[in-house]
């Protein structure tokens, strides 16, 4: 079993070759949840709605978030009425946070809802939120603090960052499964997702970063030079106080890492890493490369 | 100013007949909210969405719920992944229960939400819900107590009734706007609704049958000898324990009611009762009707 550190868009995208090198069922990805909200009534977890979707054969692989061919009735009478719906929820997604919403409302936690969710949608691979803690991924801004999604989504990232922060009620803990799903893998790979807002979630929930000191730990850089292949890492790597390239990367999961990959036109230098294809224009390439990470593991694939 | 008491499907009819008489701007509506319910996230108020979407001209008058034209691409998905959504909801009449779920769970209470709502439809007519304290018509069958909307959407109205009461943490009272807009009024008029689910809720509210007291009110029946003209009134009447016809009704009403209306081939006798057409077939009809009551109410139509 191979588990998987994953965001919304790089991660998924390597999982998607993974599925034909490793079959689902080998798979347990352990998915940032910093990014969740309230919304509309039902819950939104867009990064583990992205995970779901992929391996329920239903992903919006244009987008990489919502289910492909979805229409967005709802969404577009809530704009009509003045509403702020500034997040797209289309009508089949929408039915996804109302199913999690139901569950949390009615005492389940996170973890137990994704496992009933992905039992609703049919799936092999284990999909398990980092924590059961309500965490928010918060920007700061010149006009003021905000959800990520809401700087993300709303403002397209246009808004200066002058840092960001988690909030949570309680600290974030690592769930008995998510140790677990550490333990038990043969290796554990962190995808080329955004590292301050979908990977260090995750390392921040207690224990975690323990647990993957004591395992073989592959990390693909999501960077080439200071830009990264896609989404805000950048200004959010400044903020977070880090160099935006492969170098901070490096330096955000030095603790733990036994392997880091960066691409192989990649102009900066980091001692010791491996250079291969990371640009996943289609699956061929996502699973060449988690061909190569297997390799790098000396894992048989 | 003409004030009406509301349910979901008779009253609404008339309604529409009203519109073209009145003016939507001389049109008030006092509307039964023991139908309510939290569903899917969203605030779900049958009997006033019927009334917001009739003066918006949207509803869809073959069913007298929801938006006509509307898709169920949600709903159609809850169940596909086999969630109980027993109530169909369309996907546009959707957002308008995220949009009212959004204002409660921001503290307005739900008059002040229905008064929004008819802003961002752009209504002249005045919808004003009964109580601002969440009640629910509770249905007791042999197999349990259930909500009304349970009973009669999702067993369609097939299950035994033995009884029917009214929950609610505290006793509802009559707002400020449900006594000013029966005060203000030229005459109340109480549509042919059911009269135990729907106008019973409102004539419950303190305050209210001491208002009527003091105004002409008119009813119409809903009864045809002992058969309803359309829905579920029949066995409630006789769970309620009183005769399931006009009598029936006059007899809820008598404390308070000046004319009370029979349809022309009631075979049951209410004397002093006056007799009209009460089959709202098309909007002649009930624009006829309400011509009537405008007579019998000595209002210059």
């Amino acid at each position: 079993m191979i588990t998987f550190l994953s965001g919304g868009t790089g991660t998924p995208k390597l999982l998607a070759g993974a599925r034909e090198i490793l079959g689902d069922g080998a798979i347990t990805v352990i998915v940032n949840t910093a990014e969740d909200m309230w919304y509309q009534g039902g819950h939104l977890s867009p990064d583990i709605d992205t995970v779901l979707y992929l391996f329920a054969g239903l992903l919006n692989k244009e987008t990489w978030w919502g289910i492909a061919g979805d229409s967005f009735v709802t969404h577009k009478a809530l704009r009509s009425l003045g509403s702020d719906a500034y997040l797209s929820l289309g009508d089949r997604d929408r039915a996804t946070t109302i199913i999690r919403g139901d569950y949390l409302r009615s005492g389940l936690s996170l973890t137990e809802a994704t496992k009933m969710l992905s039992g609703v949608f049919g799936l092999s691979a284990t999909i398990i939120p980092m924590c059961d803690t309500p965490v928010a991924s918060m920007v700061q801004t010149e006009t003021g603090i905000m959800h990520f999604q809401e700087y993300w989504v709303k403002h397209r990232g246009t808004c200066a960052i002058t840092g960001i922060v988690r909030e949570s009620d309680k600290e974030p803990c690592a769930t008995r499964e998510v140790i677990s799903s550490i333990q038990d893998a043969e290796m554990v790979v962190i995808g080329p997702s955004n590292p301050v807002t979908s990977i260090l979630p995750i390392l921040s929930c207690a224990g975690v970063r323990q647990a993957l000191a004591k395992k073989r730990v592959v990390a693909i850089s999501p960077f080439i030079g200071d830009e990264p292949v896609s989404g805000p890492a950048r200004d959010l790597m400044i903020a977070h106080g880090v160099i935006p390239d492969s170098r901070g990367v490096f330096l955000m999961y030095s603790d733990f890492l036994d392997i880091f990959i960066q691409d192989e036109s990649d102009p900066v230098t980091v001692p010791g890493s491996v250079r291969c294809n990371t640009l996943m224009k289609n699956e061929t390439i996502a699973a060449d490369l988690m061909r190569r990470i297997l390799e790098l593991g000396e894992i048989g694939g």
